[in-house]
C-alpha cells in the first residue's frame, strides 16, 4: 500500500478509536455515578443504561468497518510492534485494535447476552447466597456460569488449554502454563516462609481498632493522596461500598475509598492502593493519550502499581518515619503511647486467615493460588461444582492451615465468580510479582526507595514509575514491559527476596 | 393498516424511542457531572463527549428508519391526539416524536455543528467580556449567534413570523403573536403596579444579610425538602454554581443549589424553585414514564412548577407561619429579633433593579419583556448588535425606571444569548402566569392555599399537582393543559389578580 494511502487509512482508525474511547468513557461514567451517586430506586434503569451503551461499544468494535480499515493497514493481528511501514505506535494501536476487534467478533451475539444475564443474576443470586451462608442456592448459577465461561473460551480459542483464553481476557498473551510455573515457585517459598513466622513471637496490632474518626481520617488521607502527586484538577478521591478506581478521561480518573470508624487499615491503605492504579491511568504519554493504548496494558500490570503504594512503599518503616509523627497527631487517643516500630509491626502482621481481602502481604498470595487450582480445576473439567467447597476447604488446609467452618468464609467469599470472572484472580499474585521486580530495577537506577520514602519525596518516584511503565499505557504488553525494565521474564524471586528481607527483619526469622 | 400491523408498528416505535430515552439521559448524566463533580482539567475533552453523545442522539431522531415507522402509523405530523386506530398515548407518541424528527431533518447537519461552536465559543467569549465589563469585544460573537439563530429559523419554517420558530423550541405550539398579547397585557398592569409600590412606605430586608452558615443553611433546606415530598431514594441535591435540575432517568432526578453564607434567599429559594422543576419530572405517569412524553410539556409550564413551590408556596405568609419558629431556631442571631411579619415582608420586598436573576415577583416580569422586545428586534431585523445597549438602556428605563450604568448590568447579564438561545427568555414570565392560573383552580377544587401551608400539609398539595399538571408529561401541550385546568387559554388577569392581592397588602396600596 501506498504510503499516502497507508497514512489516510491510520488517520480513519484513529479517528474511528477516538469515538469508541468517548464512548467507553461515557459507559465508565454510569459505573462510577452507580456506585457513588445514584438514588437507590435507579438501579434497574441503570443496568438497562449501561446495557444500551456497552452493546454501543460492542457494536462498534465488532463492526465490519473497522476490521476493513485494520486489514488495509497490512498488518495481522498478532504483527510485533513495528512492522515495515508502520511507526512503532501505530503498529501498536493496530496490534490493540485487531485483538479486540478479533475478540468481538469471535463471540456470537447471543452468547453475549447470555454472559451478561448470567453474570447480573449471578450476582444477585451470590448476594442472596451469602446472606444466608447458603452455597446450594448459589450452585446452579455457578454451573451456569462455569459453562458460559468454557462456552466463551471455546469460541475464542487457544493453544494449550481452555483456561487461557480466559486468562487472556485479563492478563493479555499469559499462557497457563506460565502462571502455573511461578505460581508453583511461589507456594513452594511462600509455604515455609508463613509456617517460620508462626512459630516466631506475635506482634501486636490492636491498637488499630481504636478509635478513628472519618474526618480525620479523610483529611489524613488526602494529605498524603497529595503529598504522593495526586492532581486535585484531574481526578477525584469518593466514597463507595466497594473500593475502585476508575477512568472517565485523558484528565479525569477517579478512586474511591470507604471508612471505618473502628479500624484504621481500612480506608488508608485503600486510598494508597486505588492512588496506585489511578496513577497508572494519569500517566499515560501524550502521544497515546485518548487512544485505546491509554488503558492498562494487563490487570497484573494495573495491580503492580497500586500493590507498589499500598504495600512496597505505604507498608514501609521509611514511610511511616515520615508521616507517624504527623498520625500521632490526628489521633492520639489510640496512637499516643504506640511508638513508630510497634505501629509498624502492627501494620505489617503476618496471621494465615480466612478472607482474601483481609490477608497480609506474606499470605496473600496463597490465597490466589487457592483460586487459581479451584477455577482451573472447574473450566478444564477436573472439579464440579458441586465438589467446589469441599475442596475449597482440603485447599485452604493444605496452603494456609486454617478451613473455613461456614462458606461464606470459603467460597462464597468473593464476587467474581458470580460475574462469570474466571481467570481474574492470578492477575492479584502477578501484580504482587510485578511490582517487586521493578522495584529492585527502580532502586538500581535511583537508590534505596527508603532514602526517598523517609524524607516525603514521592516526586522521583512517581516520575521513575511514568517513565518506566505508565506512559506506555497498552502499547507494551506486559511481557515486553517487564523485559524492558527487569531484563528478564516475569518470576517469583524478587517478591520473596522483598518478603524475606521485610518480614525475616519483623519477625526475627531471617 | 390491519390492526396488528400498526400495533407491531407502534412497539417497534416504542422500543425505537425508548433506546432515545436511555441514550439521552446518558448525555443528561455527562451535562449533570459537568457541573457537579468533573475534574476542572476535564473540561475540554467532556466537551468532545458531549458532541458525540448530541450527535449520536440527533442521528437517531433524524434516522429515516424513525421517519418510516412515523409513516406506517398513518398519523401526520400535526395530527390532533386520539387519530382513529391510535389510542391517546399513542397520539401524543406519535406526534410528539413527528416535532422532533421533522425538527432534526430540516437542520443541515453543518448548521446543528456551526450552531453548537457558535454557542460553545459564543459562553467563552462571554464570560471575558463579562468579566471585563467589554461589550465591544463580544459584539462579533453575538451577531454570528444571531445570524445563526436567522438562519435555524428559516430552515425551521414559521407561519406568520421568524421569532415563532425560535420561541416554538422552547414553547411548543405558542405563538410570537401570543406572547405579544399577554405581555402588552402584562406590562400595562405591572408599570403602574411597581409605581405605586414605590411610592408606599418601603420594607426592611436587611436581617437576610446577615450570618447563615453554609451547614445549617443546607440541613435547614434538606429538611423543607424532604417535607414537600422530595423522595431521597429517586433524587438528589448537590451544589453547582448556577442551580439546575436534570432528569436522569425515570427514578433520578438530581437537583442543585448554592449556598451564600451572607444571603439566606439565594440557597433556599432556589432549592424551592428546582425542587418544583424537580417533582415536575418525577410525576409523570406509570404509562409514560420512560418514554420521550416523560417531558416537560414546555418550559413555560416547567417553569410553572418551579415558581408555584418558589413563590406562590414559599413566599407566602402561610408558609411561614408553618416554618419560621424552626428557621428562628437554626439562625438565632440575624432572625432572634424578627417577627414573622418583618420576615414575610424582607423575603417579599419589591425594587426595580438591574439584574434579573435578584428581581423580586413584581419587577420580574418586566425584565422579561425587556429582553423579549430586544431578541425579537434582532431576529426581525428591526435592531442592531451594535444598537443593542443602547437599547437595553431606553428599554430598561422605560420598563423598570432604572439604568445600567455598566454592560455587565445590562446586556451583558444574561448567558441565554451567548447560547444561542433567542426565544427562551418569554418562558420565565409564562410560567408565572400559567402558576397563577393553575392555583386558582387548585383553590377552587381543594380550598384555600394558605390552609394547608400554615400546617406543613405539603402531601395534598403536590398530589393535586400530579393529578392535573405532572402525569401527563409532555402527552398534553401547553395549550391542551391550561384548557383543560383552567378552562381558558394563556393569560395575564391570575398573575395579576396575585400579585395585587399579596403586594397590595404588603405596602397597602390595596
Amino acid at each position: 500500500m501506498a504510503e499516502t494511502g497507508l497514512a489516510a487509512v491510520m488517520a480513519a482508525i484513529r479517528d474511528f478509536d477516538r469515538e469508541l474511547q468517548l464512548l467507553k468513557h461515557g459507559t465508565a461514567l454510569l459505573q462510577w455515578d452507580q456506585e457513588t451517586c445514584m438514588p437507590s430506586a435507579a438501579a434497574a434503569e441503570r443496568a438497562e443504561q449501561l446495557g444500551l451503551f456497552e452493546t454501543l461499544v460492542h457494536d462498534r468494535i465488532a463492526s465490519g468497518r473497522l476490521g476493513e480499515l485494520l486489514e488495509q493497514t497490512g498488518a495481522g493481528p498478532d504483527a510485533p510492534s513495528g512492522s515495515e511501514s508502520l511507526s512503532e505506535q501505530d503498529s501498536a494501536l493496530v496490534r490493540f485494535l485487531f485483538r479486540e476487534h478479533s475478540i468481538a467478533r469471535k463471540l456470537p451475539r447471543e452468547l453475549v447476552g447470555r454472559l451478561a444475564r448470567a453474570a447480573s443474576s449471578g450476582q444477585t443470586a451470590w448476594r442472596a447466597a451469602r446472606a444466608h451462608d447458603d452455597f446450594a442456592a448459589f450452585k446452579p448459577h455457578l454451573e451456569e456460569l462455569v459453562a458460559l465461561a468454557m462456552q466463551r473460551a471455546d469460541c475464542l480459542g487457544y493453544r494449550d488449554q481452555r483456561y487461557d483464553a480466559l486468562l487472556d481476557q485479563y492478563e493479555p498473551y499469559m499462557t497457563t502454563a506460565e502462571v502455573r510455573r511461578v505460581f508453583d515457585e511461589l507456594e513452594q517459598s511462600l509455604v515455609p516462609l508463613v509456617a517460620e513466622i508462626g512459630e516466631a513471637p506475635q506482634v501486636n496490632s490492636a491498637f488499630l481498632y481504636g478509635e478513628y474518626p472519618e474526618a480525620q481520617q479523610a483529611e489524613f488521607g488526602r494529605r498524603v493522596l497529595s503529598a504522593i502527586g495526586w492532581p486535585a484538577d484531574r481526578g477525584r478521591l469518593d466514597c463507595s461500598t466497594h473500593p475502585f478506581t476508575i477512568g472517565l478521561g485523558r484528565d479525569d480518573v477517579r478512586i474511591t475509598t470507604r471508612y471505618d470508624e473502628n479500624f484504621f487499615n481500612s480506608a488508608f491503605f485503600s486510598i494508597l492502593h486505588e492512588a496506585g492504579h489511578g496513577h497508572y491511568e494519569l500517566g499515560f504519554g501524550e502521544e497515546i493519550r485518548g487512544s485505546c493504548l491509554a488503558d492498562g496494558t494487563s490487570l497484573g500490570i494495573h495491580e503492580s502499581q497500586s500493590r507498589f503504594w499500598e504495600n512496597i512503599a505505604g507498608r514501609s518503616r521509611a514511610f511511616w518515619r515520615y508521616y507517624y509523627p504527623q498520625l500521632q497527631q490526628v489521633f492520639p487517643s489510640p496512637l499516643a503511647d504506640i511508638d513508630l516500630e510497634s505501629f509498624y509491626r502492627g501494620i505489617n502482621q503476618v496471621k494465615p486467615s480466612l478472607i482474601r481481602v483481609e490477608a497480609d502481604e506474606v499470605t496473600y498470595g496463597l490465597h490466589v493460588i487457592l483460586r487459581f487450582r479451584l477455577e482451573l480445576g472447574l473450566v478444564e473439567n477436573e472439579l464440579t461444582v458441586k465438589d467446589l467447597p469441599e475442596a475449597w476447604r482440603e485447599e485452604s488446609r493444605r496452603l494456609l492451615g486454617v478451613v473455613p467452618e461456614r462458606d461464606v468464609e470459603g467460597v462464597l467469599q468473593d464476587v467474581h465468580w458470580s460475574m462469570g470472572g474466571f481467570g481474574y484472580f492470578p492477575t492479584y499474585a502477578l501484580g504482587n510479582l510485578y511490582a517487586a521486580q521493578f522495584t529492585e530495577t527502580l532502586e538500581q537506577e535511583l537508590g534505596p526507595l527508603a532514602g526517598f520514602l523517609e524524607r516525603g519525596e514521592f516526586e522521583p518516584i512517581l516520575a521513575w514509575l511514568r517513565r518506566a511503565i505508565h506512559r506506555h499505557g497498552a502499547a507494551r504488553t506486559a511481557e515486553e514491559l517487564v523485559h524492558s525494565i527487569t531484563g528478564g521474564p516475569l518470576a517469583a524471586d524478587a517478591f520473596m527476596r522483598y518478603l524475606r528481607t521485610k518480614f525475616g527483619e519483623i519477625y526475627s526469622t531471617a
